[in-house]
């Protein structure tokens, strides 16, 4: 790894990144193409919070929060902060002092594939974080990262300046390039789901309205009726 | 596994059902004896629902969720959904639109050992979901599965019909025939325990109420004094 | 391992314990020195409890809940009752009845190296508790275990009169003869957190506030511009 | 749960049996059309075994093995011991005492949801268990469970008499009146299976030997050639 | 954590641990009253030795292997390191050269709830390790932790000189001044259980060696005949 | 994810894959500067292995082993296949007969982050394949993914064409175009442990060979002499 700090990234356009937080990660994922979605032990730590925002990528030592520090002089408003470790960790990589920090920057929220702590002064700050895990346990600043390179984080590859797509259902990464195609398909997708809502909830089955009986008599679905106390 | 749906499955006792919802998962699964209870990874995707209803089971596939569009078909009011699954998946195989559907149909809740996704939506909604994990994975439409066979969910073997009860401690499974029997001695218990808690809160200790101190005299307990800082 | 039950602990002192309970976990642990933390697998049952007692140490079987009872008889106010177990074990050894029980006795909360049940109940009685698991299986009371004596409890020894101190952070044990110090510590800690807030609150970087610059330069950190799309 | 033992139990077709053992587990759960296979983390304390044989089940308590001598009764050889728990476990509730004690009546193995001890003991008696956990943590004969009634163990519903085929890549339940046709099955799949390795030896592709390239084709799979470093 | 390294320490009696060695993890926890067994997690990087020593102990930081060259040097022939980390951590902080170094020193093997490396040439070398993980990761020499004091390994306290008996069962901690009793006890028990083996060897079974019927019958345990197919 | 295969991709260089083959995992990852390791999960599923070609990469859907068959056409001599999912998977995606194809086309072995069966007979074969889980759950072959782009596999980005090295410690990944001077400087650092060991086997102290005692004593490393006893 080389410990550099990569400034001056391209970013996700805004506009599409304010679509793609109303749309939230399920729709965006779909939208995609069901890819890019970060291992389900990525958590939010208070329910509710839904953003959006390009990447700024940080690979982290386990234990060690420096290059958070570094990364986040290279915030600007609107960015989402996204920690990667160089072997599995818990450890409580991130707190009030550094939200407080990110947040003056215009920080919108931090994914870390690590821990977080001081969860109820972030909840009462308004400051979303999605991480693996909550621990209070202190960290370091002794070895360096490096700030705005690729970085895997939960099992999905992040380039700076991706779309991050952040709400109660988890994690998704959109590629930097694509956040405008995506966005656009997502509200195509979602605008048909308005439609199917309304027929599903008046009660029309989802087996007649995706016309799926043919398919799955071919495939050899058998009904029968239940002798059992017949 | 047969790829067959069962129709008209026998289901437990609606009055049953009524009352294991109230008792709650605890005080059904010791009035069961102290079995069929789901794994503790089963967790609500939101607090505070406590439900009991019949099964309509579902053998999936890990992330199809085709199985789930016919078994709603054969749902009453008052169901529970219950999926198994043939390998371990934690893909989204659950969301709003099969939500919306279910509710249509009167389904009171959804019991899925695999993944589910717009969990903030279904809070909103008020439709509960005990699930292994929350993730926005999409799923597909592509290999049967079975409804209405017995299942294996989380641990527990679920014959259709079988009263599902499940609240914020988790998920238990009381067999069909049973269910009026399980929820008269968990009413016999519950008053019993109503009684127990004014002693308790009175001050009045287990060891006196419940006559423990022969038993632990006579099973070797020793009382020492601290020799500590003596 | 003695069968036994101490009686007349030393406890650690209410004062210090109640300024702990104000710093919290992560202040706590960081005074000790960053020992202490129990792993992270320990959650609160339900969100917002912060707490600091002394702990009456508790070793039980796994799904025997009967030295719990034993137990509450040695609690004063304000104890708080720490529960390793001798395997690893996610049974619902504790549920509302213990909690009245222990409540009646001034008990603050309890710490368990296994599960919980009746959490809703337990959330509208306000009793808190940090548990490895929730779950409704029922245990027994057929084995002894020792009450007072020292325990492993989620990767920490706790030695009976530690200062425990539990909130959404987790759970940190601090010996019981260093509690003043490290409540001392750790408000001196908390007021130069104070000035430190206000100073990134107001966008001043880590990096300056902490002069990281020179450091990060001698280990070698370079700043490179983004080539990409130039 | 009823605390009953079952005796005289109907039992898989001997000959059936002989022949999955010798197909393996994964020419078998192929054959009954990939049901009934347990979880992955059910593994061999040692490697080589492949055994099939009827089930004896057993219900037993976490960290009890009473029923195990009870069951040991029941057994007719060639029979496989199955035990699954009523919650989580790994304590090692069955080792050499018990291992001679099956091998004496005839017993081909142990499946068991829970722990295993003396390990090394076992393998010089070539006594072979799949097992959840290598543990030494002793065990008590204190709670009745039962023996010969339907047990689930990791995550697959077991008859007693049910055809248990087990080897190195884990285990699969047959249910009993199925094992003749599955394992005729089993053995003109395995026919078909050496004629296709002759020639994928031979440097015959799968993708021709399936004809898969017409349905890549339709399914959009796209060729190109890598224009790095050109 | 005091950084401080005890020198001198007092260590389990050599003849007991030779017996305890000779005993095996499972008849020498029995035997210390069914205690002191570290997690399940912890197992031997390769199969079939079997050692008993005094431990040294370390604490150590998370991917941090400085305390353990410290700790070398405090080592006597037939010494047993024991690792313990102040995080959750399955960095590889043990390879062929600290074996190489551990070795010369005379001692009998290591057991570390961390990581290991170079397996391959551990094996060769024929030097035991009992760990949490296998890794290759890279470990740092930067802060310091503690050699000699009480340390928490995989669940269980530690006191520098206890004894430490590990095999293919696993790893249990023997308090020092108690290794002659427990293996006086244990070499008593062994005698019993060849005389048991024996018996169950010639098909006696455990029901009437132990005379469990009575107990069997008082509990409740009822015996049928299986009603299926009759 | 877009459906497509890559040809003809740029291979890491033959020489430097057999000097990290004799090399081995962990003095590679050093080289490499201590990144590039794959999760310890990854486990060979039998020992002693020990390889190092480049990557044809696949990314495949769960449970679906199409585009392993894609892929096997891709391969030169000396390649290693690495397998990435888009969820979590611990299906046998890989069995003798893909193990027999891939050989015939010189595969040196496959790295999978899912599940591998057969595996007593890829034994046989000598066929190494380091995985996640050993499961005989059966594939389907329905849905596309690619090959040859890059994919994460158990927590690493791996480029096709990558040098990726396995053997008993786990997987490294080493970048293409870095391979040769990995190789170079991982001899170096061979050749020096070689002067390293044999000190360290002579007697001669860690901390005397790297001079550590006067860092720790700047770190503050304190010797006492253990009072216990005395």
């Amino acid at each position: 790894m080389k410990t550099v700090v990569v400034r001056n990234i391209q970013r996700a356009d805004a506009d599409a990144c304010r679509i793609l937080a109303g749309l939230g990660v399920s729709t965006s994922h779909e939208a995609l193409g069901r890819s890019g979605l970060m291992k389900p032990y990525m958590r939010p730590i208070w329910p509710g919070a839904a953003i959006c925002g390009p990447a700024v990528t940080i690979m982290a030592q386990p234990g060690d929060n420096w290059m958070i520090h570094v990364a986040i002089e290279q915030c600007k408003p609107g960015d989402v902060l996204v920690v990667g470790c160089t072997a599995d960790n818990t450890d409580g990589m991130f707190g009030d002092l550094l939200a407080t920090s990110a947040k003056a920057r215009g920080v919108q929220g931090l994914i870390i594939d690590a821990g977080c702590r001081d969860v109820a002064t972030l909840k009462e700050m308004g400051f979303p974080v999605w991480s693996k895990a909550i621990s209070a346990k202190g960290t370091v600043k002794a070895t360096l990262g490096a700030v705005n390179i690729p970085v895997v984080c939960a099992g999905v590859n992040v380039t700076p300046g991706d779309a991050i797509v952040a709400d109660d259902d988890g994690v998704v990464v959109i590629p930097r390039k694509l956040a405008g195609e995506v966005a656009a398909k997502g509200q195509k997708r979602e605008a048909d789901e308005i439609a199917k809502r309304e027929k599903l909830a008046s009660g029309i089955l989802g087996l007649d309205m995706y016309n799926m009986r043919p398919a799955l008599e071919k495939a050899g679905l058998v009904y029968v009726d239940n002798p059992e106390d017949a």
